[in-house]
């Protein structure tokens, strides 16, 4: 069995997809940041980070694994499964390009306008939201030219889609309009309509109030 | 052969680094970021997001092979030798959690300090060089207690040490005194001992004025 702990974020999405589409079983524990839970010890020794998301895997390779970083966890679930994950290297190395991007552009840019979005103040807010949002809809005209040409980032659906879909997913809190990015509206409803993203997006990962 | 396009910056020398290192034959093309060489055609059909480094590899697994990336790039050489990457599946696991934490975290918010250091309109540089600032203090407190176990970030000296590196070799320019986290300036120097280390730093990733 494989343990999920996250919270109803992107980055906890890309793995609540990518275990839907994987037909993995998996259990989830919300860890609720808006509560500081990912600053708890026992979630620590997990997450030396303190972030979600974050994978134990009772059933490793070797034995139980326990892995963080959502990158890291998408390459091991697709190592694990050879599902969405291709198997030569060089068709490896064009998914990994796609997922690296996402995990180090498109994910701490729109990451970033969220939080500069949420400031009352004028003055500390000004220069970051413009930045931000700047890279951030640079960020989506460089996918959009690539989804012109494919269906896909890679070759086949991938890792790699998980991973962008999650920050897609968001696209409104980023104050970005999908009409401005055709190519992407089109790759993100082709990806809606899967019955496993919608159930990776449909599971709780937050807890309800009593 | 394999042919590197680079500026000397930190994510340019993780693969100078890892090259040199992996005692791979490579030649140069600098890209000088500066003159805004990241721009031109013949570069976005190697690099779509414009960045660099990219390689191009005559000798890939299945021909030529083209890919952008830093992070991805650094899997696909170790991948190509066998060197710095593990071979089982969990361990690779606990080298990409720390190449993810690289590349998602250690890398944008320090590239972001460099951004918000260098400006000059008092107004919008106070609260994103706080914030960046206090979050690259924040990774280096986590690498510093990982490292206080450990002589590398995973089991072995691996590529996620050569990532992480490209950024810490820049730690003055987002002002971080290393003496404040003794494990990483331990790391650190173990690093800058090896010779392949230092040529990866010694090759020109910038061109000298005539």
């Amino acid at each position: 069995m494989i343990h999920l702990y996250a919270f109803d974020t992107p980055n906890g999405r890309k793995i609540s997809v990518a275990l839907e589409e994987m037909q993995l079983p998996y259990d989830v524990t919300i860890v609720d940041i808006g509560k500081g839970e990912q600053f708890a010890e026992t979630f620590l020794r997990i997450s030396p980070n303190n972030k979600i998301p974050a994978v134990v895997d009772d059933e490793g390779p070797e034995g139980p694994l326990s892995i963080f970083e959502s990158g890291a966890i998408l390459v091991y679930l697709g190592q694990k499964t050879g599902k969405f994950w291709p198997s030569s290297i060089a068709d490896q190395a064009e998914v990994l390009q796609w997922l690296m991007f996402q995990v180090g552009g498109f994910g701490p840019m729109p990451g970033q306008v969220h939080h500069f979005v949420g400031l009352t103040d004028e003055q500390d807010r000004r220069y970051g939201l413009e930045r931000f949002q700047a890279e951030t809809r640079r960020l989506y005209a460089v996918m959009n030219r690539h989804l012109d040409k494919r269906r896909w980032f890679a070759k086949e659906l991938s890792i790699a889609d998980f991973a962008i879909l999650g920050w897609v997913w968001r696209h409104a809190r980023h104050r970005v309009d999908l009409a401005d990015f055709p190519a992407v509206a089109r790759w993100y409803a082709d990806l809606m309509e899967r019955p496993g993203v919608q159930r990776g997006f449909a599971i709780e990962l937050r807890r309800q109030p009593a």
